[in-house]
């Protein structure tokens, strides 16, 4: 390969996917990620000085691939509670798709954040911010009454972690989850409704 | 010691507790139950025919002592929200004194709940049946609206995963956990509410 031309950072990071795929978190090494690209190691490190900068990046990225479609319903349109629905909804069945479509990758990925720790968290505020987006959105409307936005966006986060924490990732299939998760979303959405007592 | 006269089940428990705390989880055997108590081990077994079944009974009796304190809660009377912040409150800080108090002890249960599922299980759904009867309370005393008392018991158990399940242990010491936790008891409390929009 061309270095010259080609090995940018979001190369790398592909090809450390593959790499991690291939072989798993505790046998990967930056030497193999060097030789699936065709470079030295050195040209690696030039892009990410230390295993630790490649293993962020690599968790970071995997993460934001994974925001994706959730920061389009925070930045859509339209009445905010289906839009929260929505939102929650997506977050559940991404984890659920990403446990139940490739388990191994899902082990790895796991791991892997476990050392990202700042990434993780920094991952987590980006979703509540989110949730936050779609909670002023209906403030706006005069459908949502909520005194803290931010604090009540961290609660709908916590109150939905037994859905999207991969801790919990083992009761996901169970039978009863659907309907326990519609109660869930239904009591949430009665939680920051206008409401006159 | 005289076995006709005093080894009951709840003896042998005892000291099977305290085998455990000695010797920890993986070390622990019948035998040394047997030998704490100056019994033959075939006398432990006529009370509990396997280790299985003596596990599962040292791991209900745990949960049932832990959980005193929110039957009484469940039990008492007064304005029902009260009561669920309450409950809610003290559910989390049985568990956090349990983690902080006796770390070794807590993580030797916590192995021991791995084996026992059916006991576990039988034990979430007594806390969703006293969270339960405090929303049957609430409708009571008109002060909730809840349309399905028990999937909202159990949305109110999932809503709070985060400061009850052991998964999540090592976050409860966070300094911003205080303030997240009253944020999402509002949250909840706001969901069941009587409301006129």
């Amino acid at each position: 390969m061309n270095e010259a031309v080609v090995l940018t950072p979001e190369r790398i990071l592909e090809a450390t996917e593959d790499v991690l795929r291939r072989f798993g978190l505790s046998k990967a090494t930056v030497v193999d990620v060097a030789r699936a690209l065709d470079v030295s190691h050195g040209s690696v490190y030039r892009h990410f000085p230390s295993k630790a900068s490649l293993r962020d990046a690599v968790a970071k990225r995997w993460l934001d691939r994974a925001n994706e479609p959730l920061c389009k319903i925070a930045a859509g349109s339209g009445p905010a509670p289906e839009r929260l629905e929505k939102w929650l909804r997506t977050a559940f069945s991404i984890k659920q798709k990403k446990v139940c479509d490739d388990p191994e990758m899902f082990a790895t990925y796991l791991a892997l954040a476990q050392d990202a720790r700042e990434v993780v968290e920094a991952y987590k505020d980006k979703q509540v911010d989110l949730i936050a987006k779609i909670l002023s959105d209906g403030v706006a409307q005069g459908v949502f009454e909520i005194d803290n936005v931010k604090a009540t966006a961290r609660a709908v986060f916590d109150a939905t972690v037994r859905y999207h924490h991969p801790a919990h990732a083992e009761e996901w299939a169970k039978p009863e989850c659907p309907s326990r998760i519609d109660a869930l979303i239904a009591l949430l959405l009665r939680g920051v409704r206008v409401c006159k007592p």
